[in-house]
């Protein structure tokens, strides 16, 4: 914990200098705002009780004062009276600490084909489920690189949605609770034959897009129909590094795509990469089958269809993929708003049989921060 | 349907003249992309079977010709031979035809508080099971009005996720699949208080947010504990009629929410107003007591504030409201990325108890989508 050295105040600002040399100017309507009296929060669940209107326009300080190891802030012209312990200030200063960003580019470990040398993130489910301290590494990766796999999973039909019931909650769809991927006579999805899958994200056209995908293998006694992963947010940053046009060309034109059956019409309206306020990556989409007619300003078509040929080119590099063969009882988690995923055709001899779910990416994070908190 | 007038190309452009005096200039990419023939689309499902990167990065018009009803184009370098129908060409041309767009601003129609001189958009839950019109009527005003009112919902416990069966899917979160909105004693949420709410959207601290929100009112005998509404859409809008850096500052400077209870642990980066690529708005988040510690830099804060008051501001202002009591058996089903909720205070006397569940929006858009084109 560091100390407060000094302090010094205006009506507009609170200026702590900290033991650590480190300074922090808290403007008055900022500290009248983080309040942490219990009239301005509720004391058991730390919600604010008070509107930002409720704080008066001309609001500044008072006076400050240290008492009982407490930053007490007497504001005006209301007389409302703040006590801040130091630490809290500390943590919470906007001079000093990040916003929380649990999604962008640079809160992960962008990774290609070679990054892995030893092993991929892995783990086994009896761990996973019966061990904190494996859980927690194992949800890490899924933030960090995208994905984990999971070991001896039963390879019990409907398995896949205990999983999900480890760290969240299943995202239903029009496709089930969860989806059987295996050759289908009249398949209404070209996943759901034994056609090679090139690097894709599921459902670009659900809005908002599943965040997380699991497929849990059962079967596998095919030639071929090798599984293939690929960083998405790595494929876009090799876009902005090789043309930051064609970058800034896939941020700023959003397209439609669509999926329709008999049951379904799925449309959306979504960039193919997605950045947050600071231009970071944040969410990526991409897949052949479902983007819909394109239909920019004409102006735009040909500026669109050099970028987009661009990155469907990065994502076709097999350098930037990697490749692993799923085995009867193993599974993979991963980022459906990063990871993208393949799969090599596979044999009519033999079965594939691989179960699929959905589920958001909210409640993996939400379990990860207190596994976090905990550890 | 309209008929093809007449029609030139060059190796880059097919120019269709139309009947009805409208003119398409096709460049060869994108009709090449848009390919009908067997071996580019898959028959069954329209899915796309081939990449952009397939296509000849020289792609051009080689020869246009009309045959049997069609445009035959045969591309070069490679040969390849396109029929399109020329109905199919009109309706998905890019000259012609907007995008698909269910979301945005542009999309919606806006209302205040004086917009609904008859009655809310309201229909009773027997009809909207068993009648298609009335079921696509209650869907179109979510998606145009951004909410409808049910009437004689069986006050049933978890009736609510009966209701949301008729139209999509229940998004399951750590509340559970429904949750009981009454007075608790320790309660983990000001939700279950008997304290008035302000104007806000439910869990901003989710990424994904919950697209929809349903509460089904099972008793109401208490004095108080009126139901608010508000287009956060039309806020949003008022807001930059009134200041266009105000609106500017809370689009491009995202910020941490943050909701913790001993179960959960969700935060979340995002802005108050999130627009697309036109600068529409197509998302507002708002819920002043989930706003996590304002972290933005320094240089920021002062102007950051000053908007964030005036949006407050308007979200406050009871002309751009609609206030009705909710009756036992009745049931809102409204937008959570546009709709903002409040409720009045009420007594400690008496009982209060609705149901509320969460869902998406895709289902949603994909029932009415599936309605509309049958209707």
């Amino acid at each position: 914990m560091t100390a407060i050295h000094t302090f010094t105040f205006t009506a507009d600002e609170l200026t702590v200098n900290w033991d650590d040399a480190s300074i922090s100017h808290l403007q008055a309507i900022w500290l009248r705002d983080h309040c942490q009296m219990p009239a301005s929060r509720n004391p058991d669940n730390g919600q604010r009780l008070m509107n930002v209107t409720d704080i008066p326009a001309d609001i500044a300080i008072d006076d400050v004062t240290y008492e009982n190891e407490r930053l007490v802030v007497k504001f005006k012209p209301d007389g409302h009276r703040s006590e801040f312990d130091p630490d809290w200030l500390y943590r919470n200063c906007y001079c000093l600490n990040p916003q929380y960003d649990d999604r962008s580019e640079a809160h992960k470990i962008l990774w290609h084909g070679g990054s892995f040398t030893q092993n991929l993130p892995r783990y086994t489910y009896d761990r996973f489920s019966n061990d904190e301290k494996i859980k927690l590494l194992a949800l890490q990766a899924v933030r960090d690189y995208g994905f984990v796999l999971l070991d001896a999973v039963p390879c019990e039909s409907g398995q896949v949605l205990k999983v999900i019931e480890q760290f969240g909650f299943v995202r239903e769809t029009n496709y089930g609770p969860l989806f059987e991927v295996r050759t289908k006579v009249d398949a209404n999805n070209l996943a759901y034959t034994n056609l090679g899958l090139g690097c894709h994200l599921d459902n670009p056209y659900r809005d908002p897009v599943p965040g997380l995908q699991l497929l849990h293998c059962l079967e596998s006694s095919t030639e071929g129909g090798d599984s293939i992963l690929q960083d998405g947010f790595m494929a876009a940053r090799v876009l902005r590094q090789e043309d930051t046009e064609h970058f800034a060309t896939l941020t700023q034109n959003w397209v439609n795509f669509r999926f329709s059956d008999n049951e379904a019409d799925l449309r959306s309206r979504v960039p193919f990469i997605e950045v947050n306020d600071r231009d970071e990556i944040v969410k990526v989409r991409f897949n052949n089958r479902s983007i819909d007619t394109i239909k920019l300003p004409p102006r735009l078509i040909r500026s669109f269809y050099s970028a987009y040929r661009h990155y469907a080119e990065i994502l076709e590099r097999e350098e930037l993929q990697i490749s692993f063969r799923l085995q009867p009882g193993e599974l993979i988690l991963f980022d459906n708003t990063r990871v993208l995923h393949a799969r090599t055709a596979y044999s009519t001899g033999g079965n594939r049989h691989l179960q699929g779910a959905y589920s958001d990416l909210d409640g993996l994070s939400s379990c990860l921060n207190r596994l976090e908190s905990a550890g």
